[in-house]
């Protein structure tokens, strides 16, 4: 143990987050402190409630990942949870579980900080948790609850046929990033030491390199365009697992197939560079990748209209169509081949 | 990783543990199966939120927690924290970090189960969560939320100098169970091999040993001892890491002194006994061993009477008085002796 971390003790650095938690919901009655937080509810009395590990060497490797960047990530893949329910997260736990060698008091610090950051960018008011030792690997365990402000969900069984399919945002960036960040790319980096730079790969590429390792590292929830489509979308994903894997609950929840069109899927550029740095498939990165974090969502309208007004800068994209029939999907080629669409990564069986 | 494990998949497994939870409270619009949870939560509107970890190798060891055990327990000392409120548990995550190997699918469903009894036992729901792969260790992260049934809340600073200071039932019965295990007596096992049995120790003492295990592997929450005490105590806080730690947590948040009576301190039987056995001191292992999830909590008359109404066979007892002064603790010895009343568990130093 890190002697300055040891000195400290467990209820100084309960202490020290207590300090560090600003109070950014004005239904805070009792935050970080006693035997559980109490807290008022909007009087829709609707409540989300999300949970999502981050394990090293699972989720995460501290050699590449910083520790403000981990702090920031654990609560923002929750924060996408609730985004996907087109609900507003407020209330956070954080189970801490702190490895006994290998971690500074500093880089606990540093994790916080990351935490309270993603927590001001969306309002979050951290309330409680639970500090303890870990054996071996840093676990941290968040758990979020929020509303939903219109009293409105958007759950995954609500996709009928004749529904189409789309996506917010490109996809295949955090697969790339994680790519990127194995072969030696860091961010500020653009070409690790020791490699030879292929003649095609100039600014533009390491930029969108840059762009894919941050998407992985930093991912962004979509709150607002998960609000903005509770108007029109009639089923709604995050995608955490791969839209292939998501495709596939969304089919599943709702008992209805689905139709991707392979070359409608938006790929991140820096998937299309790493796939061809690492001899991979840019389209398996976008699809089977996971933790883009972007919406996956069925609508019956274009959603464009009603995103640009919340979020301007963001376009979704139709990728394909739901139909009847078994509740599965299926992958159109762009040479019109059509495939069962499988995959994406399964915790205890590893990747597809 | 176990095959039948694998075969089943993480989307199989968490089927499975849809499939198996029960819906118990009337609120849940939404379990297990979505981005998030929804519920429906009581008018009252005052949400109370706790989370705890229980990790491998750090609170306990497989090889002599049954795991039917192992997922009562971790529901367990969530409910404890809702209880040390005042208030009534309802909805729960968990979040389970299966090892790489070691664990098989039948163990895991043994744990599920064994959550299942605690859920039923409580009326409690478990809505959703979070499963994934670890590296090393068995990783149990569950969050519950409750409210307050009365609309009133016991928080830990509300002690006031003159107030009498109480706890419920016996102390050390935990700490006694876990020295017992680790010589090797085990549930259903009166005697370890291998081991010489003093002439002292008869069936009375064995069961005092088995009664302390069971306090340790299945603790039990005092969720309607805590309801009933909303009545009368001025502040409370379970025991999760000795009454010593304990009672320092109330003296800081409350500002008052507690003065604790070494020999008011109701010991467990099998605290006693173990104690004789292994050369500890009994007072030691109720003080300072932690993890008896009694209650205890500050007065101005004694609870007894509220207490018997709703939990017949518990009694409180008075183990001291909070006076002003500096926030801190002292042990009054059975000879006049006053010492300052330290340690308890500390998860960043160990030991105190």
């Amino acid at each position: 143990m890190d002697p300055a971390l040891a000195a400290l003790g467990e209820f100084g650095l309960i202490g020290l987050i207590r300090r560090q938690a600003a109070r950014r919901s004005p239904g805070t009655l009792l935050g970080i402190g006693d035997d559980a937080a109490v807290v008022a509810i909007p009087e829709s009395g609707k409540l989300l409630m999300t949970t999502d590990m981050l394990l090293e060497g699972v989720h995460f490797q501290r050699r590449w990942a910083r520790h403000r960047d981990l702090g920031r990530k654990a609560l923002a893949v929750n924060v996408s949870d609730i985004a996907a329910m087109g609900g507003s997260p407020l209330y956070a736990l954080l189970g801490l579980g702190i490895p006994s060698s290998g971690i500074a008091l500093d880089e606990l610090k540093a994790l916080l900080s990351g935490m309270e950051e993603e927590a001001a960018t969306h309002g979050i008011t951290l309330v409680g948790g639970d500090t303890c030792r870990s054996q071996g690997a840093l676990v941290l365990s968040v758990t979020l609850v929020g509303t939903s402000a219109s009293g409105s969900v958007l759950v995954r069984s609500g996709a009928k046929p004749g529904d189409s399919l789309w996506v917010t945002g490109v996809l295949g960036g955090s697969a790339a990033g994680l790519l990127a960040l194995e072969m030696g790319f860091r961010p500020g980096v653009t070409w690790p030491a020791g490699i030879d730079k292929p003649a095609w790969l100039h600014e533009t590429e390491e930029a969108a390199i840059q762009t894919a390792m941050a998407a992985h590292l930093t991912p962004a929830a979509r709150v607002q365009a998960g609000q903005a489509l509770v108007g029109c979308a009639t089923a709604m994903i995050d995608i955490s697992d791969g839209v292939a894997s998501d495709v596939g609950h969304l089919c599943r929840e709702s008992q209805v197939s689905a139709r991707v069109l392979a070359d409608r899927i938006p790929i991140h550029p820096g998937a299309t560079v790493m796939a061809q740095l690492t001899g991979r498939n840019a389209l398996d990165l976008a699809s089977r990748g996971g933790e883009d974090y972007e919406l996956l969502f069925t609508a019956t309208t274009d959603p464009n209209p009603l995103l640009a007004e919340a979020v301007p800068d963001l376009l979704a994209t139709r990728i394909g169509d739901m139909s009847g029939g078994e509740p599965i999907a299926r992958l159109v080629q762009a040479n019109g081949v059509v495939e069962p669409l499988l995959g994406g990564f399964d915790h205890l069986r590893g990747a597809a």
